[in-house]
């Protein structure tokens, strides 16, 4: 194993940030790193918001549910889903923009989350920490005003960076065997895979709380799958231009 | 800038492949890695298929749009959004299953690009070339097949792996200051940082075509977001349980 892969599996959520600054030339090849993702069709359907302003920092860790360390991190960053760059590129080209498109609205989110992960592979290389903010999700529209977003632009998720002030452990996944599967999805594993790491999950909560939390992933996905969630997504997508033909 | 960020910034596609093959075990260190990525709300919303059966592999190179490298590459990977095993999870809790919520899309989605981008950076740092194949979205339905994916789980794109028979240039970027932003979206920079990525293109492209070439990024956002674009996804993701509510 390399120190490549060491380093992947090695990642966990950092929350907790020392004061110290990140230089902006080192923002900028962490987000430059971004760039370098394959895109779907050359798309380039990413684009990233540097929240430097204290008071949005303050209304997005609101927004995104009280977390603080939205305002506390050395630094912020919103990834957005953009077709709005291209579709300025169409009409420059005497093109008509076809909005709405599911397909485009899967490229582009896909080349965010490919974008953002190369991010935080450049970031945690050089000793920073990170935390991925999906909770700019509870509060889009909210969170769209703040930053001031187009239609066809949409914020998919934040990153919070900075250098760690904690340690936490590397939280487990699923045993291999129940997420690669071989030539056919196989149902079968499913039911002993879960069971498994229903255990593992048991035994990390204990240890992690002193035996507070019990917990396992089943019950986590109760609380996640079994009720609706975030059920203004569909119509705020819409509402920016997202509807999804 | 370290040895990680200089192997992010290489990056290129690759499509052509020796016929050395990787073994199972390089594989498997390649998922975990690709596990070890965040996920949203710990959903791991990614199923990994590795289709080995040549006759699959044949008809996926087909149903992508006639890309040989499918079947010719080493190693061909199906990266699928998954909220199938999370629904079983809940049912063992006695939950009820929410179907079709966008947010839970989003997730998993988001998830799959996550986790294959670090299996895109383990398998990059042992040597390895890759190519996405978004083109198994032109069949989303028939791809499906193929794999027998049941409900609640479709195929957001394939990956193309083995080790580089060819050694083509990295691609350019648009500038950064049309990617990166403070604060606020910032409409202004988008104008002069097209023109400057198109002029940075149109040479690319004569570049490495002796001149055969004459495009441009716009020219190439006009021909993908100025029509409709695989207008099968939405009623496919329908099917597939994916309502979009």
């Amino acid at each position: 194993m390399n120190d490549v892969i060491k380093l992947l599996l090695s990642h966990r959520s950092i929350r907790k940030f020392s004061d110290q600054a990140i230089d902006q030339e080192t923002v900028n090849t962490i987000v430059a790193a971004g760039q370098a993702a394959a895109t779907s069709s050359n798309l380039q359907g990413t684009t990233v918001i540097q929240v430097n302003n204290p008071d949005s920092r303050a209304e997005l860790a609101q927004l995104a549910g009280g977390q603080k360390y939205v305002s506390t991190s050395s630094t912020f960053l919103v990834f957005c889903a953009d077709v709005k760059r291209s579709a300025q590129a169409c009409a420059l080209q005497g093109g008509e923009f076809t909005p709405g498109m599911t397909e485009h609205f899967i490229i582009a989110t896909v080349d965010v989350a490919l974008f953002a992960q190369n991010c935080v592979i450049a970031a945690e290389s050089l000793g920073l920490g990170i935390c991925y903010i999906g909770g700019l999700r509870n509060n889009p529209a909210d969170v769209s005003k703040v930053l001031d977003l187009p239609e066809n632009v949409y914020p998919v998720f934040g990153l919070c960076l900075g250098y760690p002030e904690q340690d936490p452990e590397v939280k487990p996944r699923l045993p291999l065997d129940a997420v690669l599967m071989q030539d056919t999805y196989d149902e079968s594993v499913l039911e002993a895979g879960i069971a498994q790491y229903d255990e593992h999950m048991r035994s990390y909560y204990r240890q992690r709380t002193g035996g507070k939390k019990d917990s396992n992933w089943s019950v986590e996905m109760k609380a996640l799958v079994g009720k609706e969630s975030r059920p203004h997504m569909r119509s705020f997508l819409h509402d920016q231009g997202f509807t999804m033909k």
